[in-house]
């Protein structure tokens, strides 16, 4: 494997939920040969791991490997503090940013995609980051994206040697009902996939949470039947 | 805890060597309580944490994190990667980024330190990263430093909400006789830092390494008897 324009390689970070699994099957859909990068960082909801596996496998990725990264030892969500509720609605303050953010996730998670990028000598990195559902996130923002980008580009031997990085962010500008109707189209089954912040061990949706609520207003947005199996209906 | 004038909190970056501890020293003296994280990361020589454990101690921090992170699952460098070896010398072409080049470190590094800087409503993040010696890194140049500070101030939560992060790079510019002249002024104990990429299980150092060679030098050049404790002599 070189540089060179046959080199169609990317790492796509693949969390096991709708966007992530979506984002996977357009990166494939351009072309690339795709590595599929989790993390287990400590995450409450360890179910969609077990969904990341089976997606990496039954989507074809060349590689899913996925790494252990402590953020609970840092803290600071309800993703990851078990003092923190998970809560059951975002609310109606918009310009907040919710409790379920993790302090500089999509930056360590692009950091080590990165790492593993240029072992691979891949220069193309996908993450299915929104900044519609989740504006209240800032690391799902297009400003993040550019800016991890510029710093790809001088923070490698890749990048500063000639072989610059692509972030790609495909879903950025996308309604939760425009990512299902594009991976409906190329195939994706989100049977397989768990957005829920709170799933059981056997993967089962709480149906409360705001990934839930935001995953079964885009199905129904889309007039698509929504194939999540839910712990409470 | 709140960010205002009296917050002085700061991440420090402490690996166990001399430079991080200099860092450290310098963080202090410009007041900050410092809170020093390490990582370990499946780097070959391990007992630097032991170091990094007795400076943090020793010199006062107000805590001390180390985080585990398996960077062997990304491989790539003669650092954590054993089918790598270390080499005695970097040899003569310096514009040549030594086998010892771990992908994203610093990226990597600093964005758990973004983190938990965000956590703790720090605001300055101290990284003991050097462009004289390590000119082949491309994550100690100036340029990265920048680039990750931007970065921070639009991909957290704190950033966006108007309390900018500082990415300081003190000894960026310094000589390893300047950084040792320094750190020998504010009190720092050099015969606690280890500095060897490959010190064996108490700490002693090869004194052949490339990291071995330019502490020697380091110390020769600033006029310092060198207190390492080396395996070979």
């Amino acid at each position: 494997m070189s540089y060179d324009k046959g080199n169609k390689r990317a790492v796509v970070l693949l969390s096991g939920g709708l966007d992530s699994a979506t984002t996977l099957a357009m990166a494939q859909q351009q072309g690339f040969d795709c590595y599929a990068l989790s993390f287990h960082y400590g995450q409450r909801h360890i179910s969609e791991l077990k969904a990341a596996n089976r997606l990496a496998s039954s989507m074809g990725a060349i590689e899913h490997k996925v790494i252990k990264l402590d953020l609970r030892a840092i803290g600071g969500s309800a993703l990851t503090d078990d003092t923190i509720d998970v809560p059951e609605t975002m609310g109606t303050d918009e310009s907040k940013i919710p409790v379920t953010y993790v302090p500089a996730r999509n930056t360590v998670f692009l950091s080590l995609a990165l790492g593993w990028a240029e072992v691979l000598e891949a220069q193309d990195i996908f993450i299915g980051a929104n900044a519609v559902d989740y504006s209240g996130y800032p690391d799902c923002r297009p400003a993040f994206i550019e800016a991890f980008e510029a710093l790809a580009n001088v923070a490698t031997k890749a990048g500063i040697e000639g072989h610059p990085f692509r972030i790609h962010a495909p879903l950025i500008h996308m309604s939760k009902a425009e990512i299902i109707q594009t991976g409906t189209v190329l195939g994706v089954d989100y049977g397989q996939t768990l957005s829920c912040y709170q799933a059981d061990a056997e993967g089962l949706a709480c149906g409360v949470c705001d990934s839930c609520r935001l995953r079964a207003e885009g199905f129904a947005a889309a007039g698509i039947p929504d194939p999540t199996s839910y712990l409470n209906k």
